[in-house]
């Protein structure tokens, strides 16, 4: 690791993450020329803190000036007039264990997600494997839970909007991707609206091509058949109902998406500009000037530096993998 | 791993094989009761050497007195009344790295197979992710290439039989499981019969109430149906045809896939009996008294040693996890 620092700031002066999280301690000259250039194209990078897949693990995000909240500091378009906006990733593709943006903590970490006390993995229904594209969210937005959505009649759940990433690459959790909108199918969700967004990396090579809902069949065929599916069933084995979607399951496109979009930001600025009652969300942010809730870097780094500090993973329980056949009837 | 050795060491009276490979290095109490009644309950472990990914990866079997042959060493059958039968594990589900049994080497390792002098990766076939069982062979076993099958009109394969265990744990590589025989299907790739075995874990919850091959349809329905599926269209993004299936694709029964097994297992005693051309197969092996092919645990001590030590994975290309959306007409 602290090769790796040293090759890393040698190349890019100096401007290498402190805490840039890496997987493996080997790396071929091929490897590390790969790391560079991804650490020269992507301004930010993760922190882990406490123990993965257990109640204390967290993944901070920095940028080159230290610490950022996902949720606000990140900005929702990097490319207004091309429509290119970032996107956080949460759940990697094939990975079932449930993390997510936290609300409520300051700096909102992304966490996994707790239930019964436990952490919280997501049921594998065959034929899929854990999640079946990258999933996360788009920074500074929300679903505002006071707001009766006109096409679906349900209100906002209250989190950012969520996005399914379908480029060919796994990305990385707490990774920030560029994306482009392709559409939007609209889940409910134990009776709350839950968009979610369909996009694709604009680093994917097919990116090119594919600009709306209708290019998605035709270069990803099946695929937006089974991501409705995927949300019907997926808590059917923890003992829940049948999710249900609006439009009848149809994916809106990407001009309707965009809207979508426009919405959810406007919420989410009512928050930051404390319009409305934030009801216990954090808006704790490190960017944004003006704002009541900016704190300085330094403070933000006795933030994260105050949680436990990064160590081993717990053992997972082989049941995580269970695969569970569950089929609509 | 040291520290987990010497607790291991005092529980199971200095039993536990010294180069045992596990994943984590942290382990609350009752992981290190797990993993000592695991070690308590298998008999084999494995040893790494070379570099995961690379062409030099190598996995050695160890039984409690050192190395032994996964091909010939280990026992067709755990209990030949009850008819349960050992299982090498080659490539664990939902994984793609394609791991198998090397035929021509000394002690025939698990090794990665490599195309076009490339580690080779199954390419993932919508909506499958890597392979959708824990997959590998049967020990003591060999589908001669000599052999014209009567029912499916084609010769061997010249490997050990292919087993898919279906139980809800994903296994590890190299691991040896007990299964039970459900049933068979007979794939025709690229013109050689290959015995595709449905078995699952004798540990697996259900496994009592599944016995024959119609079980599995009613306990894990659509797997069958899938499993054909994989097998037809899993080459065709690497440009070769879609593979076929003697008897249209359908599961003969347990006691049919028994019938095979026995047969199998007769060739491979053909083989060891120096009774075939081996052409090239290594029938080393440590434990067979009278085999013209027997090898002194200290003499395969030093085949394993002399191999290249165990280091860090090579790093992987993103592209080893790219989705391809292949369909049957």
């Amino acid at each position: 690791m602290f090769a790796k620092r040293v090759v890393a700031r040698a190349f890019t002066g100096n401007s290498f993450p402190k805490n840039f999280v890496v997987e493996s301690d080997t790396w071929s000259f091929k490897g590390v020329r790969r790391f560079l250039k991804q650490c020269r194209s992507m301004p930010y990078s993760i922190v882990e803190r406490g123990s993965q897949y257990g109640t204390d693990y967290r993944i901070y995000i920095n940028d080159e000036n230290g610490p950022v909240s996902p949720l606000h500091d990140i900005p929702l378009m990097l490319d207004a007039d091309k429509k290119i906006f970032n996107m956080v990733v949460e759940v990697p593709r094939w990975t079932n264990t449930k993390m997510e943006i936290t609300m409520k903590e300051v700096l909102n970490p992304i966490k996994q997600d707790v239930k019964k006390g436990k952490p919280r993995f997501v049921a594998n229904c065959f034929p899929h494997h854990g999640y079946i594209w990258n999933y996360g969210a788009l920074p500074q937005t929300w679903e505002n839970p006071e707001h009766l959505d006109d096409g679906t009649g349900c209100k906002g759940d209250n989190d950012p909007i969520d996005v399914l990433e379908i480029g060919y690459r796994v990305a990385k959790r707490g990774e920030v991707l560029q994306v482009k909108v392709l559409g939007t199918i609209a889940l409910i969700d134990e009776g709350e609206t839950d968009w979610k967004l369909i996009a694709i990396d604009i680093n994917d090579p097919s990116a090119d091509q594919i600009n709306d809902v209708s290019d998605v069949e035709k270069h990803f065929p099946g695929l937006l058949k089974a991501s409705v599916e995927w949300f019907k069933i997926y808590k059917i084995p923890d003992g829940k109902p049948e999710n249900h979607f609006a439009f009848n399951g149809e994916a809106k496109s990407a001009a309707f998406a965009h809207k979508i979009i426009d919405e959810v930001h406007a919420f989410w600025k009512t928050l930051i500009d404390k319009e409305v009652d934030a009801k216990g969300i954090s808006c704790v942010n490190t960017t944004l000037d003006g704002s009541q809730f900016k704190m300085s870097r330094s403070e933000a780094e006795e933030v994260v530096k105050k949680t436990p500090e990064f160590v081993h993973p717990q053992p997972l329980e082989p049941i995580v993998d269970k695969w569970h056949y569950v089929h609509l009837k």
